[in-house]
């Protein structure tokens, strides 16, 4: 198979992993006889840097050139005083807005070995294995008008949440989509005993819910939700909900696992061009010191190889090449305990590239 | 002391949960020579069932004639089918508008003797005690417009996110305030990346902060901060956002305890009218079995003895009472644990009056 994959590495520990990334892709398309074509562009701050936006043209370009994108990481306290029209974020969202990202997805899963990091019970932990599909390309992130108006103690801030029926629809089609090949059960989160969006987000689930009814829909409140994903989290199997619901809820199902730093995430459009990214950031205090832990951005690229090229065995094989590293006990810092060896990023991408 | 307090019990266990204030705030009174004076109204689904609204002009007006309000809760399946407009909880919202509670404030501290029941390992809780400092007044909950357009594919919904300055700064001010008779660090969580109101947020919390030299102020996005709610809770102190991220975090933080059964709240104006009310709902499903954990209703008649009445002798005395009750292993359903005797609520209120 031959793909050309677009790497963003982005800014902050998005260079190291991404390199580790296209190491183990690397060895990948030796070992199964593919021919992968990396390009490279920039994104965030280092775009800022070097072109003056966060997202050049010529990004744009390469990525719509390529099979499949693979981000890093974008931010850092560097960049924290520009406008915040001309931020490293403003990368990322307008990335998903021109790809036309409107599904993120990603799945919360215990790595066994790596249970005594959670902060929670052992117990609590049991049977997790859900999905969270995020819409990511409307409500209070795109909305106008979003501006300010008046002065004093009278100015005013307006932010504007909205969503047409397609975007609802297509978002919720996803998660059903995605729950069909599941345990075929949809938690649709809203917020719909006071918003407007909400009531029609949870009218548009029960129109697509005809079309699915092998697949049970359940609506939950979203503040019910911050609390049931934490105290029953095995209960769910794919929760789909509106942008900034997903940031709060995908952020707080990540410490779950007591992992951050493995859970990877694909970004998905219409069009068949997909973008993933470790669910991680730019971590700038760690920045250069080759202590990043890289297996976000690997299981990032094995989604890819699942997703976006249709290439099972060769992203099991990435999947277990991680899990039999952990396994042996082999830790970068976020992950290992006080009386265990550390490994650097470079030293836990050559295991990985060892057990593939 | 002789002093009014106005009883809204609301819908499902509501009912229940207030006779038990009204019992212990009754032996309080006889004990310390109060005078309390207990005046009742409707609110929520059990207003709209007998004046067809979920908050008639009486009950206001018998709230405004108060000293302090007392809410049980609202709700249930029996009015899930009324139009938006006259649902139970739209009689919270507008209670919450008419008296000015702006600031709606949660505290979380752990109950030792009920860490077995907290989904969290027990280093995790160590030491966590903060409150949570709500807006409640304004935000996505009360913008305008809110509504629909269009129709077919091209409908489209909205709600809008709108602050004041004025706004922003009293509820800003509400938690410096706490702060400075607490451990001295407000953490203002919003999502100044994304949101212009949110920078406005940011901007008013920092001018606030050169009144309080003495208190620090960190700024904190709310997707971290619902991470760093769970994973190290025992680094904040007061925490301050918005309302509908208020709403949001203070229900996944109520995790953290494993007794949601036990939380009070206080919701507070301006003008010396506060409300206080459960942080549990209206559990319609264990509705007038006598089963309804009592304490949060107890507790949050303490938080009004105290904050409203300023009577901190008995306040602590009611705490204490429910402290000893629960060292003595005396527990409603809610807190059980499969070997242990289970309590009615009447029998727990009886529990509690004969400690005091
Ligand atoms: C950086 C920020 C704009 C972004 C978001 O809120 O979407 C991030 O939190 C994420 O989840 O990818
Ligand atoms: C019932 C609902 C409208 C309410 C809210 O969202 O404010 C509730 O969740 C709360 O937190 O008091």
């Amino acid at each position: 198979m031959k793909k050309t994959i677009a790497m963003l590495p982005g800014d902050g520990i998005g260079r190291e992993v991404m390199n580790g990334a296209r190491e183990v892709l690397s060895v990948i398309a030796e070992q199964y006889g593919h021919e992968f074509n990396f390009t490279s562009g920039l994104i965030g701050g280092s775009a800022i840097d070097e072109r003056g936006v966060p997202l050049p043209d010529e990004t744009l370009e390469l990525c719509r050139n390529a099979d499949a994108v693979l981000l890093g990481a974008v931010g850092g306290p560097k960049w924290e005083n520009q406008a915040p029209a001309n931020r490293p974020e403003r990368g990322l969202l307008a990335i998903r807005k021109e790809l036309g990202l409107y599904a993120n997805v990603r799945p919360v899963k215990a790595f066994e070995c790596l249970e005594e990091r959670s902060p929670f019970k052992k117990s609590v932990l049991q049977g997790v294995d859900f999905v969270i599909v995020r819409e990511l390309t409307g409500g209070l992130y795109f909305g106008k008008p979003s501006g300010r108006s008046g002065s004093g103690e009278k100015e005013s801030a307006v932010d504007t949440l909205v969503y047409t029926k397609e975007e609802v629809r297509r978002i919720i089609k996803a998660a059903f989509e995605m729950a069909s090949g599941r345990r075929k059960k949809v938690t649709s989160v809203d917020k719909a005993n006071v918003l407007e969006s909400s009531r029609m987000w949870r009218e548009t689930a029960e129109e697509v819910k005809k079309e699915y009814p092998e697949v049970e829909l359940e609506h939950m409140l979203v503040d019910n939700a911050a609390m049931q994903l934490i105290q029953n989290p095995a209960r769910f199997d794919v929760i789909v909900t509106e942008n900034l619901f997903g940031d709060i809820l995908s952020d707080e199902a990540s410490v779950l696992t007591g992992s951050l730093g493995m859970l990877p995430s694909s970004s998905l459009s219409l069009n068949g061009l997909h973008l993933y990214e470790p669910v991680h950031g730019s971590a700038p205090d760690i920045a250069g010191e080759n202590k990043a832990n890289p297996l976000a951005m690997v299981l990032s690229a094995a989604m890819m190889l699942r997703t976006s090229f249709g290439l099972e065995e060769e992203a099991s094989a990435v999947e277990s090449a991680v899990q039999h590293v952990l396994n042996a006990g082999k830790r970068t810092g976020d992950l290992a305990a006080a009386d265990e060896q550390v490994l650097t990023t470079e030293e836990m991408i050559a295991e990985i590239k060892e057990s593939l």
